[in-house]
């Protein structure tokens, strides 16, 4: 441990403290410009996973025990309960692995904290500043309680996502209920207390599950404590509470280190490509040289990849069967980034998998592990059958901390997860509305404006 | 590790084959009868908490989102969908810390896998012998899986109740649900990436939670299964899953040691004493030495406490201030044997908890840890104002797995928990079917039994 428990003091409660107080004015306009980045993201990515076959079957298992039409599936035309909802909403927004990634943690922050702040502001119908500034709190919280157990935590086997991010949709959610400092302090301990979710799991539906549960299970430990119902007070720090349970090397200074003046938000990237975060830069390596040298398959003898060993860790599937496989193969990704042009949706689907132009590309694939190389970085060299062998650089991919997605960008993105679902006229009018989200009278409209019309 | 992955070959998948093809003439009589004893202690037990204020509370949270009335909250009137009833009923069973425990783990088996089934059963009406078997399966999937990380999973922090639990509730309604193999292993691999509870909400009402969300979650995990909602396939035994995460020793290969034909149900305990098991031999003691010697509070100097070290590690509570601390002080529950001869429900309300003369006794109590005292047993002496002092020795105190509590006890106990909820003549008769279980036609009685009269 590098910070024991006697100098952890009531972590849980100044942080409970932090949320509940937290004044509008105190957030900075250039922070609420990052929530309404990430929502846009964020409802992309909902809207455009919700017809998965991850979300229809859970949709199969659990829509016969849906309660009331309180908030809608974003996408499609259900209504269920806010719980319901928000584990939908959760789902669906990783189901394609696109959402955004706090970066010091890798923790995809959105998912729990919005598809639960979504959902309850569609029935309470609080103002669209309201919805945000309990967003970026909510972010806040997962992200520094991430931080304080990462990387042990993670590289124990824990998704961080669902573990982290319970805390952050309790807290977004306790903030739009009005707890108080007492009641806020417990929504974070019954919070603590459900967070869940292994990597084991990657590769498989249940990997979208968790985001879908940390939302589910945050909102309803806001309403949990809302009731009085309690739990420990030091669910964070106790000797057997979340950090030292979870985590074999925790600092828990991290998740009160300068709370309200540096956001973890300002640390949120997102994706360009519809893969594996790790696996960017690979991608992004290809992209230049398939550009640069309009590259035809055929003519290709080896693709040689230098990169981070995290890369081959997380992503070292050299013979996916599915889709879903497909986003956890830098093989694969490498493969359709020389061959299409492109890493989104479409090349991660089960057709493309199959087919033997991709296979046959993707066993030329070889790959050296280097510690030395960053994890937003890679080197690509591709041999020619001619003898040629061109090399690409990347230090700075697209989509990483130092080279954002630029606003349009993401209204680009967001374009095409969209159209589909919804109707081009109706993503421009929902993409408006992400950037003036702050102005809203009701943020219900934003969750409204994410279905089909009936 | 104790045993390495490479030696635990699919300990996931063949555990889920076991449960799926277990044949009903195949479990023997005395199994079935112990799962009827379970099922009785276990009733009585839910409908007795179900008024405690942890229950009204999780109604108040929850009832708001409830889906179609369709199984009933134990010992009262309401009707919900099957995953909230599923999450009250394991929530009110555990309330009293009065339910069964599994001697080799410290698990509460009934609650999770009974709270589970019972609502499948409510809704589905399966046979009362499938009801049966399904419970017996689901609680040799749990203890059998605590086995195999007990005791440094408990050690490390973990509600063991909560984190195997889901796996017993996720095979149970699996069974009921006639999954096939593979969705009987993926609703082993949901359950595995939900596992959850930290010892430290002991004393907390997230305590009951722990196996209300087992239930509730394990239940979700056998329908997302019967839907093709995918997980791991290796959740129990690869490197990132629930045994090598959640635990720093394991042993799989417990998961499949003598499976069908050794059942950790025959390992179950009944608790006399409503409060943590590790201090009954401590009341057995006290209330020997009251019967034996006629003892009065006013005459006592000291009692001398000689103990097992866990007792402290989970019972040290000196001055607990509420009803629920007081289950978790030894000091309290050797005052309330002595002064009122009992520790049931009423020794551990609030008002006993503050009554003068109470605290006055337990100031009165000082305790030694000993290594050598085995978890059943305990010293108890009594020093007098006049110099006496009484001693007895308990070696096997009544409710362990040596000395069980009979049928007819169980039967009274269940009959003082639910007197009140139920009319006496309805209790009477709960308790009749439960000794029947196995001949009866529909299950849903069972349920339709424990709710009080309209």
């Amino acid at each position: 441990m590098r910070n024991g428990s006697e100098a952890a003091v009531e972590v849980t409660r100044r942080l409970a403290a932090y949320v509940v107080e937290a004044r509008d004015e105190d957030i900075p306009g250039h922070v609420t410009h990052e929530a309404k980045r990430a929502l846009l993201n964020w409802l992309g990515c909902a809207i455009g996973g919700s017809r998965h076959e991850t979300v229809e079957r859970a949709l199969a298992a659990f829509a016969q025990f849906s309660g009331p039409a309180q908030a809608s599936v974003l996408g499609r035309g259900e209504r269920l309960d806010l719980l319901h909802a928000a584990l939908l909403n959760g789902i669906s927004s990783h189901v394609l692995d696109f959402d955004d990634t706090h970066h010091p943690t890798l923790i995809h922050p959105s998912g729990p904290v919005m598809a639960a702040a979504l959902a309850l502001c569609e029935r309470e119908h609080g103002s669209g500043q309201a919805f945000l500034h309990a967003v970026i709190l909510g972010i806040e919280t997962s992200c520094r309680i991430g931080r304080a157990v990462f990387p042990s935590h993670y590289d124990a086997g824990w998704h961080i996502t669902g573990t982290a991010g319970v805390f952050g949709a309790a807290a977004a959610c306790g903030r739009l209920l009005g707890l108080n400092v007492q009641q806020m302090t417990w929504a974070l301990g019954i919070a603590a207390t459900q967070a869940a979710g292994l990597r084991e799991m990657f590769g498989t539906m249940c990997k979208s599950l968790h985001p879908g549960r940390a939302a589910q299970n945050g909102l309803g430990a806001a309403f949990l404590a809302r009731s009085g119902f309690t739990s420990s007070e030091r669910a964070l720090e106790a000797s057997r509470g979340f950090a030292h349970v979870l985590a074999s090397e925790c600092d828990l200074s991290l998740v009160l280190d300068q709370l309200g003046e540096r956001f973890e938000l300002l640390s949120n990237t997102y994706k360009p490509f519809a893969c594996g975060l790790v696996i960017h830069p690979v991608i992004d390596g290809c992209l230049r040289l398939r550009a640069q040298h309009d590259l035809k398959g055929p003519e290709i003898e080896a693709i040689h990849l230098s990169i981070n060993p995290l890369v081959l860790e997380l992503t070292g599937n050299k013979a996916p069967q599915r889709g879903l496989e497909g986003k956890f193969s830098v093989y694969h990704s490498a493969a359709v980034a020389v061959l299409h042009g492109a890493a989104g949706e479409a090349q991660y689907s089960d057709d493309v998998i199959r087919d033997p132009e991709v296979i046959a590309l993707r066993q030329k694939v070889e790959v050296q592990s280097l510690a030395h190389i960053g994890n937003t970085a890679a080197r690509v060299s591709i041999r020619l059958n001619d003898g040629r062998v061109l090399t690409e650089e990347v230090t700075r991919t697209i989509g990483s901390l130092e080279q954002p997605m630029s606003d349009t960008q993401l209204e680009e993105k967001t374009r095409a997860l969209a159209n589909g679902p919804l109707t081009p006229g109706a993503t421009d009018r929902l993409i408006a509305l992400c950037w003036s989200a702050d102005l809203l009278e009701d943020s219900a409209i934003l969750a409204q404006s994410s279905v089909p019309a009936p």
